[in-house]
């Protein structure tokens, strides 16, 4: 483990950190500074300055994302700043170029209230073709994520949501193909109902199921319980139809579907055994998860995802991320909308052409994936 | 004239603009991403988490400026807006990069509120190690670049203001030793008290002048005069010695040195012939001089300098920034002061080791160039 972490360190420190600024063009003349500085840049700016959208023909805008973060909610530390959390955002920057040729930029802010925030977006996104935002906790990150969808006419896309229950959605599907079961039949349980959790019952009720019951600390959520944020409430009018009312043990008797976006080791054996023929069980916690997979196996699931690269079957929001915003970009969108995602989560899906128990997500360096994802972004924009 | 309107215009869409985001490190393999991201990325987090200062260890604050502009004062367009003042700002950020290996980004702000800007910079500050202000308009900038050099702990620049100040006083101490006068015995006559023309008398007063005259549309500023901001009013305090009243042509008479950051044909041959024995012109507006060089020169001009490529002695803040925040980031300053100021300024007239009337600048290309500014600079850090 100190290996690991040495090695990380001396990763992040030889260069100090991981992204930089490079040319489109080059800058080795005076004649070539002449293009890129004065006076030749000063004709794009007169035509930028008659109609703003030409930004997108002379610009980066037209290929650039700001990654933006108030470090509230980052890997699994939680709230530890702006600078600490420079290492996913540049590390989240790469994977956006690397997967989609998409420039993203970091932005870690130094505040934590959900207007400034707001405002710093809106003031910042002349510059920017889009607005990943990234480790934002709940309930901060919906209020930051919906103001500045209907406010801004670029697309904005908060990742721990939308990531998540997109490849947790693309995964599902497969799974489902290798049980023989479908989305509208099945009995889904979500344990977790911070940002991934009710993004991950909202795609899946978009995507066909109609017996979704999600779960917070309190037990499962349904329409009129006590103690239900506006986010919780606004779930509950379209999940838990049998208005199940209970704990996490009562809500996966006889469900055909487990997803955990909550804490290790809350699922055990005999709850997977309760569960209906061939579960499905998605333990997503990182790093350790609600149950292990040699666990949920033995005690009879069919098919088992995690966040963990070391298993099958990885939930990994960089399948996603760098195609959606690929498609949003390409195709000019002002918006990303849940048409669009549960695209994006077929796509994916359909990179794995024959679904097995551990094969129904492909892996991120798969050839054509963001491609694929940002065709299918596009083909409903 | 069509020509190269055409041709800057193709250039800058061809890439969509003219900045990229690039790695650092490689992103090639399953390895590299456990590196760059998951599991990788979460070591650095948790150091930084722990000590803040670490981000300059970790991350690209070491090596990143932001270059924020609301748009305003955008060459000499004036208030086009952030979208159309991307093209300077991508072209300055690629300048920081070729010149000084900065990785810089380009903020461009949708507000010109003041407030608004201070809270913003404060706020995106943990992801950058200084901030170049650019292109915002007197006397906005000022407020906003005292307030942020008073209240952010990393370097802040306003180029339009030192950047040019250091330049033009680089061409001075040269164009001095041309005419064989001292910078303590010279009249200084400097046209225009925007941020430019504030920014050159404080800067000239700073390296030892003791007769600077400014002046702005209303004639000479001296203590006491009608009409004056506080910046006028503070820069009042160390010029205009002799109390002089009246306008550019009653200044320039027995002036030693003319420097103009005002408008196109305010200076005629008279006035230059008014000037004390071999004058120096400095006619830095732009696109057009305050009079032409040739014009100058004939008029008994000296020593002549403009702000245009196509003569010689070009006053081009290229020559400053990259390497003053090279400077600045290298010795981790918190500040950029006025002794490193001119200190920049005698390290770019250094560049020339035989000044002539038509050699008292160097050119951007000039090999070693932001290396010595970046020295000069640490020296005083």
């Amino acid at each position: 483990m100190n290996d690991i972490k040495q090695k990380a360190l001396d990763f992040h420190s030889k260069h100090k950190g991981k992204l930089q600024i490079a040319g489109k063009v080059s800058l080795d003349t005076p004649e070539d500074l002449g293009m890129v500085y004065t006076p030749g840049m000063a004709y794009p700016c007169m035509e930028i300055a008659e109609d703003k959208s030409k930004a997108y023909d002379y610009t980066l805008k037209a290929t650039t994302v700001a990654v933006v973060t108030d470090g509230t909610a980052v890997l699994g530390f939680g709230d530890i700043g702006p600078e600490a959390s420079l290492p996913v955002m540049e590390g989240k920057a790469l994977v956006f170029k690397k997967f989609a040729n998409i420039d993203a930029y970091p932005i870690c802010l130094a505040t934590k209230d959900v207007e400034d925030i707001i405002m710093i977006c809106k003031n910042i996104a002349p510059g920017f073709g889009g607005i990943h935002l990234e480790d934002i906790a709940a309930p901060a990150c919906f209020e930051i994520e919906d103001r500045l969808k209907e406010e801004l006419d670029i697309p904005v896309f908060h990742d721990d949501q939308h990531g998540t229950a997109i490849v947790a959605l693309a995964g599902m599907i497969n799974a489902l193909k290798v049980v023989g079961k479908t989305m509208e039949e099945s009995r889904f349980v979500i344990n977790g109902a911070g940002a991934a959790g009710i993004a991950i019952a909202k795609i899946l009720v978009n995507a066909g199921a109609s017996d979704v019951i999600l779960l917070d600390s309190q037990g499962t959520i349904f329409k009129g319980r006590d103690g239900l944020n506006k986010y919780k409430q606004e779930i509950a009018e379209t999940t838990n139809p049998r208005m199940v009312d209970g704990d996490l043990a009562a809500a996966m008797q006889d469900a055909d579907v487990f997803l955990g976006v909550s804490k290790a080791n809350l699922v055990s054996q005999d709850m997977v055994r309760s569960m209906a023929a061939n579960p499905i069980v998605f333990a997503m916690a990182n790093p350790v998860p609600e149950i292990m997979p040699e666990d949920a196996i033995a005690a009879g699931a069919a098919v088992v995802a995690t966040g963990r690269a070391d298993y099958p079957n990885q939930v990994n929001n960089v399948l996603a991320f760098p195609g959606v915003f690929k498609g949003a970009l390409d195709a000019r969108a002002t918006d990303i909308t849940e048409e669009m995602k549960v695209a994006a989560a077929h796509a994916i899906a359909e990179m794995v052409t024959e679904p097995r128990p551990d094969y129904i997500i492909p892996g991120a360096f798969e050839p054509g994936l963001a491609d694929n994802v940002a065709k299918a972004v596009m083909g409903v924009a």
